[in-house]
């Protein structure tokens, strides 16, 4: 390290509390903060932008050039830098995750019209979803898609806990997404001109048959009750993603997926 | 319960340890068993007439009807069927997936001309897959888009793992699936007159122009590195899956979703 950095050894220091805490969606919420682990997530964070409050490195990687470099980094935006015994970290990071790099960085949450600036004719809606993991793989594929934004409409699974960052594989940073009702979210859509095609049980036209047009928006429902009837009547099309085997139906991400990639094959690539 | 059935009470009793040592790989290798946690789950394990060896049921719940007729059906299926305290339970489940009921289940290890006997034109081949989730989501979505069975090729991590289990929702049971090398795939497959196509960050032939054929194997390769070069060259046709935003790839088991969907699409869709 070319500059003096705090380093921290007692577990009782305040700011390893302070990190803990961003585990639960109370300590993400009273802070407005969250949690990257690993170099190359907490890179991708300060690459795009945002704002890291804290980076914590391990006191005996703190050498390696990379590392350094990107203490020198997150230094210059203004994030606090800290090195700590691999010891203390272990008490911030996953068990399964063990990681050298963990930073703090502040959430952002967006309006709506956030979203209208890149507008590639593709958003995906999500209604009620509650698995972090879920959430994460979808704003990972959303990103591959090019997807213009995700709207989480309701009450959603905090797309900032420790799950969803780790399975968004840094579309967290990537991915614009903001939160809504579905009214608020009905009224824009309408006024965006973007039309409404949903996956369900209920669908009357096969995945790959519907128009979704050049601008449109995707919405998915819950894991367990899928979609209420009055959003569903809301909806320009309800399609339906053929099964022919013992399975209910698919795992929400992968119908994501599967509808988002026809959407876009259709538009751009027939 | 109309018969006369087991109680056991104490935790050190043998059997506690034993269900519990499912928990991990060592455990299932040893007995050649697997858990299968809720009672729906128990159902469609005993429906595809899978061998359960040991059913445990919670003590308060024990009386309610579906769960006595599980027993039932259970006991007249060679089952040993247990009553147990819920505390004695949460020793064997998940915290986070606490059941009343608990099933061990005799693993199935087949051939792979064994999955030559649902022929619906369309498998799916895993080469080194190691994330339990991805299996199990894979298994859900191929039985879901009805594939002939899946392959795992070399050192797949276990299908028979709580977390594939879990994922598979149930299609564990109902999805064919055979382990193999390589080698012996590839030759199963000429033999068969099986086109070979891999997703590949390689491919040249967007994966919505594949030649699948009628009858069709997709591989797909480890979520770190992918396929080898050696394997990329026996396959027929390697395709990409089109990408534009900040992500570097898709989820495997997202990647799978596309392949698998495009690939029935086009031979029974259009």
């Amino acid at each position: 390290m070319n500059q003096p950095i705090e380093t921290i050894t007692s577990p009782s220091n305040p700011l390893i509390k302070s990190l803990k805490s961003l585990e639960r969606k109370k300590g993400r919420s009273e802070t407005g903060l969250f949690l990257a682990e690993g170099a190359r997530l907490v890179e991708q964070g300060l690459e795009q932008g945002w704002q890291a409050e804290t980076l914590v490195i391990a006191s005996t990687m703190a050498d390696r050039p990379h590392l350094a470099a990107l203490a020198r980094r997150a230094a210059a935006a203004g994030a606090r830098v800290v090195l700590a015994p691999e010891r203390l970290m272990s008490k911030i990071t996953h068990k399964d995750n063990a990681q050298s790099v963990i930073a703090s960085f502040r959430q952002q949450h967006r309006p709506l019209d956030a979203l209208t600036s890149a507008d590639n004719g593709i958003w995906i809606a999500l209604y009620e979803v509650r698995d972090p993991g879920n959430l994460g793989t979808i704003l990972r594929t959303a990103d591959c898609a090019g997807a213009s934004g995700v709207i989480l409409l309701e009450t959603c699974c905090d797309p900032y806990s420790f799950e969803t960052v780790r399975a968004s594989m840094g579309s967290i940073f990537d991915m614009k997404f903001a939160n809504a009702s579905f009214e608020a979210f009905n009224a824009w859509r309408k006024a965006q001109g973007l039309s409404l095609t949903a996956a369900s049980v209920n669908g009357t036209v096969r995945h790959d048959k519907a128009p979704y047009g050049a601008r449109s928006v995707i919405i998915m429902g819950n894991e367990q009750a899928g979609l209420p009837d009055a959003i569903e009547g809301q909806c320009d099309t309800l399609c339906l993603i053929p099964m022919r085997g013992g399975a209910d139906s698919l795992n929400l991400a992968q119908a994501t997926a599967i509808m988002t990639y026809e959407a876009w094959r259709q538009r751009d690539f027939t």
